[in-house]
């Protein structure tokens, strides 16, 4: 709770009215509030020094761990929780006959049944596609013609230090019988490309990262209009 | 780890192939594997049944506890973590003259700066769009002239309680001194939205609720093409 040293709200304004950043954007000149005097050069966000870390739990899905850090400039200093997790896959995985293969599986975290694509952890040494085909075959018998990755996240920056990968899967087709893991109960959907749409629109399809999925899908099928 | 008393798997594929599920999205017909006798009825998914929680853990992001809950049809027992947060907000804020309002700032998830929209926690009491203004006012010192809710998902339904609501703010003008938190050092980034979409591909925006948000305000806006 130290105050920082040398920038208070003002001072820090002045730091925002610098060159430009990176990647084409502009750092913004905000608006002056009457009585402030900008006088401190720009002053970039800059890593947080950490000083030690300590795992205080471990789950199947993650490590808890708490790590001690301050800001290199203003001497803050605090104590941040971080979920150790592996990387996860999401699955858009379609049929030659234009549609989506979703599960519907009961989720303990909302503690709802939700309807998701297909989806989970990558496990120690495995490639992201080779868990994307496992996790598929696994939850729904299905096997892809083809499949590639078509993007990622960090699916929680603030507190997790995982990335959430997303694999498309084309040409799929039934070929296994479903393998679940103790407590797993999945129950295959097999989803008209024409329904999609109206189901995010209602909140039906809402897991995060699932979501995060058909946006990587319609981005890499050239179906993002993006304002110019 | 009790074996499922009454299905395995290929009695599961059994269970898939029935009666159209609601949402027009019929439920699949999976491949069965050879000497798969399917003769159970329809099983559909249930939620499990909670016998206790209880919490483990409190830090300022989230509350953690453990659930014992079983399956009340294969009576497996296990034991979930849940992190029960507050709700988020993501926003998307727009000026008049095609700007976007990103802000950098250290994150201890990932260990990196991250580029992002601006984010915050929704208080106890607080309506989604008081927490979106007032967010956006401390971290960035704009206001809106007009807010609305967008979307909405499950930041993690695996683990996460919580909700994480995308709100456009439009008219975004700055008037305000920033406000960081104790430990917060927030940069504001003007980014021309014609930069966005590289931006987007090259992963230089990569949390997953900022991608999320961008996916919200491309479907509110009408720009998202659906396959038919």
């Amino acid at each position: 709770m130290a105050p920082r040293p040398t920038a208070a709200p003002a001072a820090r304004l002045a730091s925002c009215a610098c060159a430009p950043a990176a990647g084409g954007a502009a750092r913004a000149r905000p608006f002056q509030p009457p009585g402030a005097r900008p006088t401190l050069p720009a002053m970039p966000v800059v890593p947080f020094v950490r000083h030690d870390s300590q795992v205080e739990l471990e789950t199947p899905v993650f490590r808890l761990r708490h790590d001690r850090a301050s800001h290199p400039v203003t001497g803050h200093e605090g104590r941040y929780v971080v979920l150790e997790a592996p990387d996860w896959v999401n699955i858009v995985a379609l049929t030659d006959d234009a549609h989506i293969i979703l599960v519907r599986q009961w989720r303990h975290g909302t503690r709802t049944i939700e309807l998701e694509c297909p989806a989970g952890m990558v496990d120690r040494g495995e490639a992201p596609l080779a868990a994307a085909a496992r996790e598929l075959r696994e939850e729904t018998g299905y096997e892809a013609a083809s499949m590639r990755l078509i993007g990622r996240v960090a699916p929680n920056a603030a507190f997790q230090d995982n990335t959430c990968h997303t694999v498309l899967a084309e040409g799929c087709r039934p070929r296994h019988a479903t393998a679940f893991d103790p407590g797993e109960d999945i129950e295959l959907v097999l989803t008209p490309l024409a329904d999609l749409p109206a189901m995010v629109r209602s909140g039906q399809i809402h897991n995060g990262m699932g979501v995060v999925a058909l946006f990587w899908w319609l981005q890499e099928t050239g179906r993002l209009d993006w304002p110019r």
